[in-house]
């Protein structure tokens, strides 16, 4: 896989869970993602230069090192890795992406937890269901995540790297969460955390951090919405499917 | 054919007849389709992932399988083939996907029927014609299907599996009919099952359920409009040919 | 010329006129070549299947049989081939569609005719003159057919077409005929026939039905203004050229 | 070069100078080549048929001769080559036009005299400087043509050319003179031929139709003004450069 | 590297400094690299036409000489390198570019410094902070420059230039100021020199003449925003990345 530079050779993955972090509906695979490479202080263990992706350099403040917008991070102990991103992939670029993406975990014998929220007006705690491809279904069911309710569809770079892992017959996941569809969700960020990923991975984290930015977000929507920009436009979303469509 | 990847060995088909059922006018093709899928409760045979069709991942509810939008279903009892597709072709693709389809349907020795609507404001039972590719002339007769009643042609993806089926001299069919061009037309879909699907294929099917919501969709058109949104605005239509275009 | 399917190897063809009814301002020259299809009774002969061409599938009143949009048909007596099309060829393929038409010609050692209206205002018979390829010029004097009265060009396929022939030193000539820029003109298609077509391949045609058409066309400009709908945007046309442009 | 076709095998060069006459703001490089073709009755020597020319038919009043819009003109006495333009050359064409035209410099050793105008409102006679490629400056010299009165830059298929020149190392020049950005500008014209082409070439050409011309085109702005129409907007133009930009 | 033409064999260059000096927020790079070649009276060493860069002909006052719009300058005594850019890169370019500045670098041992502006409401000497691709953050700290204090990213040809040295491991550092957003910024260029490039490079360098030019501007923005029209549009910038994006 040339087209990812693993920096940390000393990292040593067994049969690894991948959960995948990019920025859709709701941010809610980029939340979740974030919080688990900052909640286990992950590795910085590989850098994603698929083709397509935007080559921009980013840096974090007081750390003048230039990194790429999409990186693998390790937790060598937890056997877990995170794709992060800090910038969308493009709807042109999903198919090449995925087909990339796909060929990291087979070469890895990853099992691959693909995250989206879908636009809804929630009432109460977000509701969770969970999709798999290969023999993902029996880590569903072993892990207790509900089946669809709905029959529906997951588009953008989720859905090609999803198109991707059953096609390629890759055992993998895909964990769809309600999920607020003009501002940042730390609420149903938390809910893929608690419900599908800490049982589906069999980690644990805490997630008062979320429960906290999610109180801040409520009372500040107004700014965000300016802030997060032209970003959705190119995001991955699920979507009911109706009887006709 | 390695775009078509059959994922059901165990099923034996003998000269089968296809059904295509891609999104056009009325929908009439993806209806009718639909409908006997579930009619003879056909077996998902095989997976199609020609060159240019959407990477997206669906999935039904109650069912966690991740499946790509385009699909193909066998009744080995009724050597019948129906091309099942959730998402619409577009355009630009219709002449890669037609050529895959072609190549799948000269593999198998297949016969195919094609469905297309055209935009009509009927006045009682939906009229149908037939027109044929190859030798389907003489199925056309034998099942007493009328012919052409106007000057016209078939456009989009349908327009192009036709156009590579008369190209390669496949023996097929073509059925049109007249169907609402706004609104789901289960109708129009009733007419291309009793009139021309039954007497080609040589199989019997109930229409109960379609006429039952073909009075559901008269009763909620306006809701409807805005659900089917832009599928059809690269779907498959015919229209008839004035003497000068 | 594996592009242009021949399907009457019967028909034997001697040095013939090739007569090209390409869609275009007037649809002059569809006209005058359609109404040589029909007046003749000519069998058809090959179908057109040049990269860039619409895979669109076509039929017929009456006739089942599935057609392609480009086809040639031919008159073995008057030793005459007609390419006729029902629908207009882009831009973006004409020049594609020019080398291999272009091909064709070569191949059979064709004399072509091609035909093109150029916008006016026209005031009594419309007025015609020829353009030559190779040798073509001899034709036209031959043929009594004018010179230029203006400096001009031709665009679209036939502009690329004559490109083509100009390029490989095919004897060839070049009809531009007054033709209306909104409707279609069966007055002009009728001069294109009797000024330059019948004396350039030496048939006999009559043109009556044309002048009843152009009579029925006189009386009904605005439902057709609707019908031509956007088919001229992509047409050809011959234009003059002013001093400076 | 294959691109560029001979078709006067007899016409013998040596060492000539190419003036190119591409349309461009006030049209001065076409105006200037058209000039010369018609003052010393050149003989059309060769055809362009460059990848990215558009492929159409010209002809001309009296003459039915179809031809390619780019064309060279050869005078053999006066060892002078014109490439005369009928279309304009799409920006998106200009590198490999330049790249083709190039080619046949080299290996024809011409002497380019490339042309440009630079928008200006104009106060008494035009005023121009030349520029250089190669060792193109001490031709300028020996003309005693004004160095750059400005920071500059030609873009274009001009500036594509000069460009080009610049790479390969061809000794040529690049005329730049002040011109109407909205009209034809034969004034200009008659400052390249006789402040540059003239001295630069060793040819003498008689300007008082362009004189003339001058005084038509002031009398009919308005109406020029439309018939231009969009040919200007893939022209060539020169344009000072300001301390930043 | 054949895209970049040297043509100053007998200028020796040791492990040089290479200033990029591409145009964005502020024309900061612009400014910067201009006023050293001017400051440094450096010699035009090198043409640069990797793929993609537009092939326009720039030429300057009172010199005849046409030149490529980007070049480099070397200063063989203080070995410095200078990328002068007279046209913005487009985004299409960017990574084309990148790839063949990059390989300069690497052939040439070269250690690259890039500049960009971040867009700011400056109060009193516009911030600095320095980014690191390779071993670069040695070089940061040795001259002093601060760590970002802020997470951003870099977008545009500058961002790709920066991507790909930390792809390729080169050791390199970007220097991102406050910069105004809509005009030249001479004062945030005289600090990219001051406080970033002269203990980077190791140089001495008069800044008075920005000083000035900081006061021209302050003076005659309005004309300025103007001249500067479209070209901004595709330049580089630096911007803040939010909690969320």
């Amino acid at each position: 896989m040339a087209d990812i530079q693993v920096t940390r050779d000393d990292v040593e993955l067994d049969v690894p869970t991948l959960v995948e972090g990019l920025p859709g509906v709701g941010l809610v695979g980029k939340i979740a993602a974030d919080h688990l490479v900052g909640a286990f202080d992950m590795t910085e263990y590989a850098t994603v230069h698929c083709e397509g992706l935007p080559e921009i350099a980013v840096y974090r403040e007081g750390e003048p090192a230039v990194r790429p917008p999409v990186r693998l991070y390790a937790d060598e102990e937890r056997d877990l890795v995170v794709l992060q991103s800090d910038a969308p992939v493009s709807t042109n670029a999903a198919e090449e992406f995925a087909g990339c993406v796909a060929g990291w975990i087979e070469a890895n014998d990853a099992t691959p937890i693909f995250l989206s929220g879908r636009p809804a007006d929630k009432d109460g705690v977000p509701s969770l269901y969970g999709i798999a491809t290969g023999d993902g279904e029996a880590l569903l069911r072993e892990a207790d995540v509900d089946s669809p309710t709905e029959n529906g569809g997951v588009t953008g770079p989720t859905g090609a790297l999803l198109y991707e892992a059953q096609r390629a017959g890759i055992d993998g996941v895909g964990l769809v969460v309600e999920a607020d569809r003009r501002f940042p969700d730390p609420e149903a960020a938390r809910v893929l955390l608690t419900q599908g990923i800490e049982p589906l991975a069999g980690v644990d984290v805490s997630t008062d951090r979320l429960v906290e930015q999610a109180e801040e977000i409520s009372e500040a929507r107004a700014a965000l919405a300016e802030q997060m920009g032209e970003a959705e436009d190119e995001s991955t979303s699920a979507r009911p499917l109706g009887m006709f469509q």
